[in-house]
């Protein structure tokens, strides 16, 4: 077995773990419809539509944990574009974010069925935020230069700009779990609004990213 | 890190993502027949048959549903066979349309099971126009030449005839939708048979496109 | 775009059909199980050992159609290692094939459940008959000469020996149909045990394979 | 063809076959939720948070179930990234490993459900062991020096070590299947407690292989 094969082989090992993640992250967002049946014993159209109606916010919660688990694909997406080779320890920190991931379902299930109760919405919020974290820890793992995981790795501004987007993700879920404490339609709403400030976290760190940068 | 193994990286990324999206079709498409339940408590083959017979119509939706979600994964497949390279906006169209994917077995079901009804003959014809528009934003924007992401976008015909074919399968999906408004078997009948449309529109753009070819 | 990348997507378009396919035979294997339901209100061990004894015939069904499927995979496998191009026809035989693999686990369940009726034996058998006919049909395809998508299609011996080991796996499924049809127990395990003629009709075609050779 | 292609043909066709298996492990990993249901009819925070109470037991089972699963994929992943070639025993070899993870969601929601109970612990343990004796007979097929399949393959100590290894988990799952036959609190608890054998025993045979090698 040549140099290259050996090359080859380490390079389809990290793709490997990739394409493993990218089945989990496409079950898991597949089966977020399972839970929306088809029930049974429908008589006409008005009953057809009275369903849909019904069914609208299902629909809804289905669509935002499509969203939410879309986005942490991207990130991981993202992530793994600058790594360039695996440690036993890295496949774990990896099946710990598909673990958050594989309880999406579920938890989606619930917010979709119970979406207006704050103890519901916890549950969802806690969800992502493990999932935040754990793309949080895998980030921090990659990108620490002594691992030479990542080429990106070695340099500061970069890594911490990373970082830091990947942790304020997490707060915003942190925040999300927080406001759903407070009784009442004002915490709900706000609680469910943080998904807004993604993108603002997202701008305003490769913002903080390009000043820093200018000013070098 | 050399500039060949960036390359390479650069390129599984693409493949990744192609990947993440079969993952999806596969899911889709294989939860076709997770609805269509065997029923317990039957006692002979008369039994069987009957449940057979019942079941008819919904192994006909089945196969439809099938063909259609088929008919796109080819789609997706020869679109992708000229990209070559990816934009995260690429990754969120993408996403946009695994989103319409992931509602075919919903979709699916419901006609399995109420296909009679114009209402959900709606839902259905909606459930795949969006699909249909999905992949056409996607076709549009990898054509895009200023973007340079697929060598066949500098050629224009080539480009017109590939964007007329994608929005003329998106049309007829709306034309279905428009006739499943109209009660009466005919309507019914009609919104049916819009499907055999699909390879028409295929040829036919296919003729124009040698015609303006040959005319040069 | 060089001509080498030209050629690496061909590959990979080649090979992204190979593992859509894989996902969907994944899938439908998985699926499987998914029909042996753990009830609920069970009391002690007894009751526990009681389930399982119940359940252990649906347990032989999953390992039988496991069996199959990955018999099937195999072929699959072993017949895609020869093929080096693809066209649009391909990709439509091998959607046909995967359209028979995705109603498995329901032949599977209803096998499981009322295995004892000559009626879903029938049903069985008829679809891996069609499973078997369209991997004929696939083989059939790459092997024809003028197409110039497999290189041992240029070898007459060889390709008529794979023809006829898969002409003659499709035709083991049509005898248990036929054999499902007559009444009595004696019908019904000779139709069970034509499993058991695989291997012989895979060693036999070789054997033919190996004196035809050696007599040239 | 060219001798390269064929080379890049043999490597994607060991590839594909580990690539289902991932498929198959990932499948198996996600379905573990999908048996932990929301019911209908809660009226308010306390019931969602009783019905979370009541469902935490089988959280830590699905838990436990995907960290062995996923102990298994670290495994597979490990093994396969020192196979340079494969046979057609090896696919089936390989199926049969498969075969025992997909009865895991079956497996692990009788666990979730009734853990208390000896009887489903044995029959968990079975499973596992069957798992671990199917990873055990894979690698000792392609350690085989005689079979060309692996590089390390010709070390003898890397050989005996990773066999020992492999053999000694499947063994803890055997301990835990005949520490359940016995009634009574301790030894229920004991065997649940298996699982922290498993870094021991990764542990254990790292050392005596250290310890051997710097004897020589």
């Amino acid at each position: 077995m040549s140099h290259d094969l050996f090359e080859n082989r380490k390079q389809f090992q990290l793709e490997r773990m990739i394409l493993f993640s990218d089945a989990v992250f496409a079950i898991a967002i597949t089966l977020l419809v399972i839970e929306i049946k088809v029930p049974e014993g429908l008589q006409d159209d008005a009953g057809i539509w009275h369903l849909m109606h019904e069914k609208i916010l299902e629909f809804f919660g289905v669509a935002l944990s499509f969203a939410v688990i879309g986005q942490f694909w991207v990130n991981h997406h993202r992530i793994f574009g600058y790594v360039t080779d695996y440690t036993p320890k890295l496949l774990w920190l990896n099946l710990h974010l598909l673990f958050w991931i594989i309880l999406m379902p579920f938890s989606s299930a619930l917010n979709s069925r119970y979406g207006n109760f704050n103890s519901v919405w916890t549950i969802y919020c806690f969800n992502m935020l493990m999932i935040g974290l754990a793309m949080y820890f895998i980030q921090r793992y990659v990108l620490n230069p002594n691992k030479n995981l990542a080429v990106i790795a070695h340099e500061p501004l970069v890594r911490k700009t990373a970082l830091a987007r990947s942790f304020s993700i997490a707060m915003i879920f942190l925040l999300g779990l927080v406001l759903a404490q407070f009784k009442g339609l004002w915490s709900l709403m706000a609680s469910r609004f943080i998904f807004f400030l993604i993108p603002f976290a997202i701008i305003f760190t490769k913002r903080i990213y390009q000043r820093k940068k200018g000013g070098i």
